[in-house]
């Protein structure tokens, strides 16, 4: 078994309204923020809203849905950051890599020749931060809206 | 837009047979069978049967599937492989890290204090993977069996 959902995790908190973030995209079920220590520019992370740990105890709708959201936000960050591709990462446990302890997923945009910067727990200027935040919430409106 | 997909990709051949594989899973949506350059011992991808390129083209509904399918093929694995976590990934196109072109979720054991190895290109052994295979494939059937 995995260990309890810890309700005081910081995404917990910023789903709570109790920390801030560059949010991008939002509905009943999931939020997208950018990271605030980006391995790429543009580096976006979805969450559900329902209190899951991670891969191993999250209810299989809830993953579904977020699936479906990760691809809605993948498909907005690509065209909002003009980028080649995209690598998706979600880790599960201290050994698989996880920080937080709310399930997330990253999405981060790439680029030919360009590798993904190391992670040095370095946080990215807000202004930066609010500065892509503000591209891809377009670029998600404008699909939204059909274009 | 993204590219057109390739029929004759090694996913594609693998799924009508044409190309061998570890299965480990399989059902009428998807198949989860050992990769060949494992970067961890117990590395498994899972694919859709669907044919879809990646994330940029995959129907809505294939995802969720396959996203419900890694979850269960990720509970298995730990319990296999004895794992403390797992990590997650899936690449789109080339800038993204992808190399075989039909979409799969890469699902990778992970050990405290144990790196993942460097993706080489070099093969594993046939008997290893045939072993960590027959492992996970008994997890499996054991959860399927409600065990």
């Amino acid at each position: 078994m995995s260990a309890a959902y810890d309700p005081n995790n910081v995404f917990a908190k910023l789903l709570r309204g109790e920390m801030p973030a560059h949010k991008v995209y939002e509905t009943d079920k999931v939020l997208a923020f950018m990271d605030i220590m980006p391995r790429a520019d543009g580096h976006v992370l979805v969450i559900p809203k329902a209190a899951a740990r991670n891969i191993l105890d999250i209810h299989p709708d809830d993953l579904a849905e977020l699936a479906k959201a990760v691809q809605f936000v993948a498909k907005g960050v690509k065209k909002a950051m003009a980028a080649d591709g995209l690598t998706i990462q979600q880790f599960n446990e201290s050994a698989g890599g996880q920080v937080v302890f709310h399930i997330h997923v990253h999405v981060l945009p790439r680029w030919e020749g360009v590798a993904l910067r190391p992670h040095t727990g370095a946080m990215e200027n807000g202004e930066v931060l609010a500065k892509h935040a503000g591209t891809i919430r377009a670029a998600l409106e404008a699909m939204q809206a059909g274009g």
